[in-house]
């Protein structure tokens, strides 16, 4: 039995992780869980696998959370919070697997700490290869941990590259849904609401990550994550509009022969591959069926209506602290847009503003990255406050 | 530099391995080529690859050959014929590499032996396994022997393969182009003409199998051999109709992942594969454009309108020699189709005819084998000429 532990188990991500390891029986005992402030699905997460160590994000979270599980008679597991809470979660003694599935930097640090213990890290938290892939690969290769992508598209590649060498790869190509936005003039783009940017075609997810599917900076994101897992340059890195996301993504070989990923839109066939590999095991997850795939579409992305792209390949070339400021910039203005102190469309500008002020470092320790990090997050948060003037009326009510 | 021979030399794959050997400069080297009646194109072949050891079909061939090397004043290779012509190119000493690539039955022995002598066979006839899978499979376990597909969908499935447990994997999916009669309804393929049924809408080959793809028993055949080469079941493979021939072939894990193989339609991919493999080498090959998936279809096959899948799914459960029965009644049809004594309709007729009527022996010896496939040519033969009656005067002028 392996043990394990989620960063972010109430998440969309944390959620799947757990109907799997339901779903395999005895094959993984959960030792210790991270949320943030929903305690509803927390306690219920409790009482249903019994971690030894809990997390909150908040301080004041801890006695609300710990009267809760009095009232229910469980078993009272020890209960952490905030940054410390999610370390001590991710270093927990004798865990073979930890799940990293918090969204945006929270989730760097203690990934940092669980790689370089050696685990083997179920990475869905983009951020953390995005700021700092050379430190995190760099603890990986001298522990020995095992990085397995759950991100579907990474998760996909990892598939398709199973029987390759990587020097026989010519490209990898990541396929992207397109987002709510594909086929919507640049016009429309710049008076989206939070509403139309959340209501994704294919993948239900967290809010962040489906905002960044509607900029297709989630792409980006995973264009610089994949060079980082897969030690690929940016221009060996591509990205095409495939809005049946059934093909998830695909390796060219030097050959001209092109390997594929396909199958149905539910990430608990990705974490469950991450937490078996490589074994593979049954699903009760239903077959892709072939007439599904009777129209699949692929089509070059839009940059000039999707400038996040162009700004993640950029954030690349530039390497060191450049992706660390774009990746914080970026969850800035996220959170902003979603707050409706912002539009859609200013969520790249807020971006390129803080790229161009940002001064980039090398990427030589973790507290340069959190440096840029802390920048950037300054930077772009005035950038989203000058912008609140310019939002109409019927956004902000 | 591996030493390599080719059995069908000026065939459509023939011609196309020598096309990679020459683009692959001195890795390897041409010891020995087998042809049929193609006398231009196999002396063309030997002023450019000057082999030592070289066969044809007919022994009068021999002189007309030797005056013609004499002519060109090119050192004369060492001449044989027939099938013992064939047995020495498959066996010639000092070869690593057999590629066998003649069309029919006339491979089976020749292509047998290299096995047994733990050679590479780069194997593009198909005929071989289907008739005797268990003995040829049988024969490159014994010798260690490396039995590498060339056939487009096999080489897919073999690249699909490379990283997977076969124990892991629910089920093989094999595309078929549909060939030209994909959307004729059945009374028009009751009228079709040879040329009709050789108009292939997307591969060049050869015409037996390009009639072998407008009857679907192309991929009947390729059902039978999937199931030798990788160890499948019947109901483990699946045939689905992609028009595109974009994806070459698919498999699908347990666990509901799918992993398939695209690429541009060239032979010389799947070949150059099967020759270096586990080495994968540049091409220089168009690569496939993003913009031509742009269209993808995938559809059932109507086994009403082709019946000779269901014949070969039949066959393979029968199991025995019943598939050797089939393809060689198979073999005898389709001739008598590209020779106008019989409707195109009339081919999945003979088959079925030939399989009611043989009786399935197990098949434990070549001679076993080679009994079932002669006794089946003689009874479709009687057949074919049964029918000739039946065809329109249109067809027959």
């Amino acid at each position: 039995m392996k043990k394990l532990s989620i960063l972010g188990s109430t998440g969309s991500i944390g959620q799947s992780t757990l109907s799997v390891v339901q779903s395999l029986g005895d094959r993984f005992a959960v030792c210790a869980l991270a949320a943030g402030r929903d305690l509803d699905g927390l306690v219920a997460q409790i009482l249903r696998f019994k971690p030894q160590l809990v997390s909150v994000a908040q301080e004041s979270d801890v006695p609300v959370l710990r009267a809760r599980l009095r009232a229910a008679a469980v078993k009272l597991p020890e209960i952490a919070w905030g940054d410390e809470g999610l370390i001590a979660v991710a270093c927990m003694e004798g865990l073979d697997i930890v799940v990293s599935a918090t969204v945006g930097a929270v989730g760097f640090l203690p990934t940092y700490k669980a790689l370089a213990l050696g685990r083997r890290v179920c990475l869905a938290n983009k951020e953390t290869l995005v700021m700092a892939g050379e430190l995190m690969t760099g603890a990986a290769r001298t522990s020995g941990a095992e990085l397995l992508p759950v991100d579907s598209e990474h998760n996909a590649l990892h598939q398709c590259l199973r029987g390759e060498r990587l020097d026989e790869v010519k490209r990898l190509i990541l396929t992207a849904s397109g987002g709510p936005f594909r086929e919507i003039p640049i016009e429309k783009m710049r008076e989206a609401t939070v509403k139309e940017a959340l209501n994704h075609p294919t993948w239900q997810m967290g809010s962040k990550i489906t905002i960044d599917s509607a900029t297709l900076m989630n792409k980006g994101l995973e264009v610089i994550e994949a060079g980082w897992l897969f030690g690929f340059k940016p221009d060996q890195i591509s990205a095409v509009v495939h809005p049946q996301s059934i093909v998830h993504s695909m390796v060219e070989l030097i050959d001209g022969s092109i390997i594929a990923q396909l199958g149905v839109t539910d990430m608990r066939l990705m974490i469950q591959y991450a937490l078996t590999y490589p074994e593979r095991l049954p699903t009760d997850l239903p077959s892709l069926r072939l007439d599904q795939l009777s129209k699949l579409e692929f089509l070059e992305p839009d940059i000039e209506r999707f400038p996040c792209l162009g700004l993640a390949y950029d954030a690349m070339r530039a390497g060191g602290t450049m992706p660390a400021a774009m990746s914080a910039a970026n969850e800035v203005a996220v959170a902003a847009f979603l707050d409706q102190r912002i539009r859609f469309m200013d969520i790249p500008r807020i971006i390129a503003s803080t790229m161009d002020a940002h001064n980039t470092e090398p990427c030589s320790s973790i507290e340069s990255v959190l440096e840029a990090d802390r920048w950037a997050r300054s930077h772009a948060g005035l950038q989203a406050g000058a912008q609140k003037s310019e939002i109409p009326i019927s956004l902000v009510g």
